[in-house]
Parts: structure tokens; sequence; C-alpha cells
């Protein structure tokens, strides 16, 4: 499937309705008149990422040239539901691993940590539905087919979903410096590995609802590594520890 | 320093025969004056890439509309030697670990590992010359700053210079499929760790001459790991060894 625009309010707003993932929705800075209210009040209702732009921008984006002040990108590609994830973990019969991903903005990032989840046998990955990247056509491309096969999930609140997965039995770390050296944590049972950010890290919020800080040993000048690049070291290290 | 574009035929030659780091030559296809025949040969005698193209292509590339069918583009920092890279695993009184990349392609990939060397206690980066990307602007920003501080040099054949650090003492590993587990090698001493090319992996005559043969454990159903992801992998399966 590709990603698809949709211009016009009333395409959009059917869309909306019809329950079609969408994932941007541009509305010309400004304008507030009937249909464009409705689109507003529609879109809240469904924790769609509204962006306000100006109309040259909007212009530009606008393939038909017909856009009327809305233009909205549907994902690429279908989401799954939770109960995905834990079906295919129960079909493979092995404790849940999923990969929760607090607001990753980068495509390249996104579509890497779904190739990464597949190989290190991760049941699904989850992301938020605000502000950060969806399904897009580059997403897939970089997951390099793997967002055929591993469920993404959208929720509308991480630190939601974490509590009702903890009360299910999962354990949750998240990588951040200032925790204890990932070789010495345990985590081998069910467990939900979650990478923050690229600029900010994991939010202070999603952390304090984390039962563990893993800690990837750095020995150099700067600070962090590439946000996939951390989901693979750290997913190999459940990896490993789950092969033992 | 910023990458820098050089136009036209007097130019170009003169910045070859400075000895500027001219990561990619962009010639017009067909054309073989004697000013633009120089050019060739004196980019033949440096190793220097040549990419020949329309006049269409130039023309979009050129910023000052006076290219005279040639444009180079120097790289935006400076490379080092391979002394350096062991002049630093000596001032850290460390068994030398190099991270040889033989012909990653994209600029994201290569700044992610030039951060990942840093952040893992590599000493530096091994580039090849030819048909792999060299030091540009958007590679010195995905590094984050790791260029600053892990050298990266650029090697005429990978092939010879692992032959070359061979008979100083140290080991090859690389990473493919068909290897043996990455937990089941000894990687602990003075270590080269080879990364293949995000398309086609490591190449043959590279993989003939490493020492061993490493493979991550792969449980899904796609054929590999982006290539900065693989090497954050199994460089963080070097530290650990290391740190044990």
């Amino acid at each position: 499937m590709n990603e698809t625009i949709i211009e016009g309010r009333n395409p959009v707003i059917e869309a909306i309705r019809a329950g079609k993932p969408i994932d941007k929705l541009y509305i010309l800075d400004g304008c507030n008149d009937g249909p464009v209210a409705t689109i507003k009040r529609e879109a809240k209702k469904k924790d769609i990422f509204v962006k306000y732009v100006a109309k040259e921008r909007l212009d530009q984006l606008s393939e038909t040239g017909k856009h009327q002040g809305v233009i909205a990108y549907t994902a690429a590609y279908e989401y799954s539901e939770l109960e995905d994830i834990f079906a295919l973990a129960k079909k493979k019969e092995e404790a849940p691993f999923v990969i929760i991903l607090d607001n990753i903005e980068d495509p390249h990032n996104l579509g890497a940590i779904i190739r990464t989840a597949n190989l290190a046998g991760a049941h699904g990955v989850i992301i938020p539905k605000n502000r950060a990247v969806g399904l897009t056509a580059t997403v897939a491309k970089a997951s390099a087919g793997a967002i055929n096969y591993t469920p993404v999930v959208r929720v509308t609140n991480i630190v939601r979903t974490i509590d009702e997965l903890k009360k299910q039995g999962m354990w949750f770390v998240c990588a951040d410096m200032d925790g204890t050296l990932m070789y010495d944590l345990d985590l081998k049972g069910s467990i939900g590995l979650v990478i923050g950010n690229e600029g900010e890290g994991v939010s202070r919020l999603v952390k304090e609802n984390c039962d563990m800080i893993a800690s990837i040993p750095m020995k150099g000048d700067i600070d962090s590594l590439n946000a996939s690049v951390a989901c693979g070291v750290l997913s190999y290290e459940i990896v490993r520890q789950r092969l033992k």
C-alpha cells in the first residue's frame, strides 16, 4: 500500500470519519470557517496531529492544486492492534518482547528499528500517535520489508499503555545514561524496551513508569548513540540473555 | 570545515595538484579535450573517483553556472592517517580496535558508524577511497560531533590495508550470515571489525582475507540488519568481551 494524499475539505472529512489512519493533517493557518472547524473537531476526537501552515506550503504539497486549505496524508501501511503483538508471541511460544518508541521523529530510524525488531525476534513495535513519525513510504523502505511482518501499533498515550501492559505481567526497561549497566540487568522475561526521542531521550513520565533503566557502556567523547543503533545494541543484549 | 564545491577546469586541476581531499569528481560525459584529459589523468594518479554525467546534471549541481564540464567536491572534514589510529590506541593503553567499512554508501550510516565507533571505544574508522561516501557535511551532522574525535582514514585498497595490519598483529572479523555466532568468537585482542556494503554485504576478496566471520543471531523474516545497526551490535559484542 502506498502513502496517499487526500486534498480538499469534503474528502478529508470523509476520510477522517471513515477511520482511515491519518498520519499528518495540514490546515491553512488562521482558517476557521465551518467545514475547517469540523475537520479540526474530528481530528481532535481521533487524536490526529494537525500542522498549521501557510498557503504557500499547501500549494507546494498539493498534487491537484485544489486543496481548499486542507491536505491529509494517510499511512502507507496499516497499523496493527496490541492484541496482534501478543498473539504473535503466543504463536511462537515465546515471552512477549515489545519495542516502545517514545517519539522517534526520523523515518530512517523508525524503519531501521522495525527491521531490528523483526530480526531480534521482538513481537511488535509501539509508537505514539502524536509528535512522532508514522508508517510512511520512507519508513517502509528503510524497514527493508520488515514492516510486512512485524506489527506496528499506534497508541494515544505511551505511559497509559505501559501501565496497562505492566498489569499483564510485562517489565519495562528504558535506555538512559544514568541507569544500570545493561549486562547487570535481568532482561529475560516478558519485556518492553523503551527507546527515547533522538534529541531528548526518554521523557520523564515514561522513565518514571519503567521498572529498570539500562545503560550502554560509553567510552567516548560524545553523548549518545544514534537511536536506531542504541535500540539494536539493547535488543541484542535481550537476545543474548534469552539465548543463555 | 564545510564541504566545498570547486567548479571549472583550472580550479579543479589546482585543487587536485594541491592534494586537497576530493570526495567526488563529476566530468561531462564524452568530453576529452586537453584540460579535461589532464584532469582525468591527475584524478587517476590520486585514486579520485570520477563520475561521468550529462550536461543537465552538471548544470543542476553548479552553483556558479560556470562549471566548464567539471565539478569537484572536497571533503567537509580532514582525513587522518593510519598512524593516528594506532597512536590513539597507544595513548589510551588499549589493544587497537578499528572499524573497516567495505563501501558504505549512505551518509547517515557512515555518520552513525563514526558515532558508534567513538562511543564503543574504537580507535578509528577506515573507509575506501572509491565507490563509497566520504566525509561530507551530512556525514558530519549524522556523526553528532564524533567526527571531531574519532580518526577516519581513507585507503586505496581495503584488502591490502587488512594484509598490512595483519602483519602488525591485528585480527580481522567480518560480519556475514554464514559465520560463527558472535558470542562464540574470541574478539578480545587487537581487532579490526569489517562491515560490508548496504546492499551487497562484505565483498568476496575482503571476506577471504578476514580471520573470522561473525554472525549476529537472526530470528526474523528478512535478510539483514541496517549496516549501522549491525556495526553497533558487533562493536558492543567486542566491548562486552573486552569488559570481562
